[in-house]
């Protein structure tokens, strides 16, 4: 989608404080900008909140965004903003529907940089079929917040029969991944470090939505589902070993990491297991559905390299992850402590 | 509600970059701090979001809480994140109900004014009876935030025949006050300037949504409510005349100021209908009605100085607002154009 650049129109090339102050400046800059890019009919009829209609259950999730740098290879914070929140919902076995958004804005931002932020919102918002129905605009001061942070919230459905929770997984379970990891985390810390690599790596950042959607629609039990964002595959494994008090053992030889994105890991002293994905699942089904599950994953582009990455293990070691090497030897897979990679969602 | 500060469980005095990049101390500053002050079921699930049980429509909003210093007289930035988006949910004509709660933390802030802050949060919910069942943390580095900011959105659930909105605004509404203006927005502006006026100033911040519900329960038949934040009386009473394509009339001599911030708002060159209120709302109602609402609001202690402040005139001038002055003269009310007071929510 493109948008023209709604500089002139709204008299004002950067951000000014008074843009968050409730007077016609916010709702200038609200009317042509947000409503202009989101243009939904809820946040057209310019009420603090929306009424909407809903089906049986929700889920609600939220994120706050703090990417550094704004735009980084294959992605932006308007994006991740969207799909983020979204995947969150597709997580929960929620089809997203509604989405709020606040803005904090630091004074002096330049307009066409926000603009560019809520056009690529609105392009995701649309890939993924959900709507931007509130929001919010905060301006600070200069040097009190680094660009523009964004929330989102969102509200999806969720058939009253469905049950997507660590404490659905089994033993025997298989655990299904649908792709190469470690891309995003990379993408933006090259971006941010300005590191000229061999070759471009670009960030994974995806809606999972649909993907999620049509391995329901095939009739897969899904036990559990998590997104590998902050923490990676190890930090989503080991959350969900505790949460489940189950042991998982997945093969290192299983999981995909493409060779730029092992060499970056290697030059930086990182391990791909723990770095940040915003398009790369995992799924807990039964053996019995990891056929079908697999097949119908692979007609989607984001699951063509879909593949068993490993299975939830007899209980003798309730909240472990062990990985079996390339190697042939066996190490237990543990959350970083702290930092690997600061800000990248 | 009091807590034991949790220093010496989160091993840390202050917030550091890790905790916000999805590994262990995360986890740990996740359980110790925000699960142990909220502690929802939904919230000790550990699940990237929450499902949730439903009734009707829902109203959804979204608010981000920058307001600075942290803490002023009569408040937070805790109590404004919850009370807040509750009130705007309660301007939907929603019971709120559901809240998420996005923080980005600025490394170095005070592990013990965190806590102060999510326990501050915590009575403010209890006492509105929502629950904060999902959450997002994220810290950025020190100079890239300015200590914390909050991001609340709230789902609220909407009787299926009430329809609450500037559209339902009607010639011949009253126009109703639940006390006077100005408050908040001083108060927050002394505690900032360290401005030692003559008399203290508290913030108005409260939780109107228990007061709202009594209006409704008594059936008065309700148009439109609008709180008062950024913008003020003024600019509410703007937004909906616009909206509503109405002509608005009120009278000065009826709009409640304390000798306090008028003395304060004369001192900084401020027109006290253009500050921020954090407690103060307006309701649109028709004539016949108007004496119900008021009996109903004055039980309240939030409304026990509520008073009719002026009406909806012929459409002769639409979106404008008049005010009879004190002195017998009468003036257009404008919006402000941008800034009085920044950051004060």
């Amino acid at each position: 989608m493109e948008f023209d650049c709604p500089v002139p129109m709204t008299q004002y090339s950067n951000i000014l404080l008074a843009h968050g102050s409730g007077g016609t400046m916010m709702h200038q800059l609200i009317d042509k900008v947000f409503v202009a890019a989101f243009g939904s009919p809820e946040l057209k009829a310019g009420h603090d909140g929306a009424v909407l209609d809903v089906e049986g259950r929700i889920a609600m999730t939220t994120d706050s965004y703090v990417v550094n740098p704004l735009f980084f290879p294959g992605g932006d914070i308007g994006k991740l903003a969207i799909y983020g929140t979204c995947n969150d919902l597709a997580m929960c076995g929620a089809r997203p529907v509604y989405l709020t958004a606040g803005f904090i804005i630091e004074e002096g931002l330049p307009m066409e940089t926000l603009w560019r932020i809520v056009c690529s919102m609105r392009e995701a918002a649309d890939e993924t079929g959900v709507r931007i129905v509130t929001g919010d605009t905060k301006v600070v001061e200069r040097g009190k917040a680094d660009g523009v942070f964004i929330n989102t919230a969102g509200v999806g459905f969720v058939p009253d029969a469905r049950v997507i929770a660590p404490l659905q997984v089994s033993e025997g379970d298989v655990i299904i991944l649908n792709g190469d990891i470690g891309r995003h985390g990379i993408a933006v810390m090259a971006g941010r470090e300005g590191l000229s690599l061999e070759t471009a790596i670009e960030s994974d950042a995806a809606s999972l939505a649909g993907l999620v959607n049509d391995v329901f629609d095939a009739g897969v039990n899904v036990h559990c589902l998590r997104d590998l964002t902050r923490g990676g595959l190890a930090g989503a494994l080991v959350e969900i070993a505790r949460s489940a008090g189950v042991e998982v053992v997945v093969n290192e030889c299983d999981i995909p990491v493409t060779e730029p994105v092992r060499g970056a890991c290697e030059l930086l002293g990182l391990d791909p297991m723990h770095v940040a994905n915003e398009g790369r699942f995992i799924l807990f089904v039964p053996e019995n559905d990891a056929l079908n599950c697999l097949h119908c994953m692979r007609r989607n582009s984001l699951g063509e390299n879909a593949r068993i990455i490993g299975r939830v293990a007899h209980r003798q070691s309730p909240g472990s992850v062990r990985l079996n090497s390339v190697v042939g030897t066996s190490r237990i897979v543990e959350m970083i402590a702290g930092q690997q990679l600061p800000r990248i969602c």
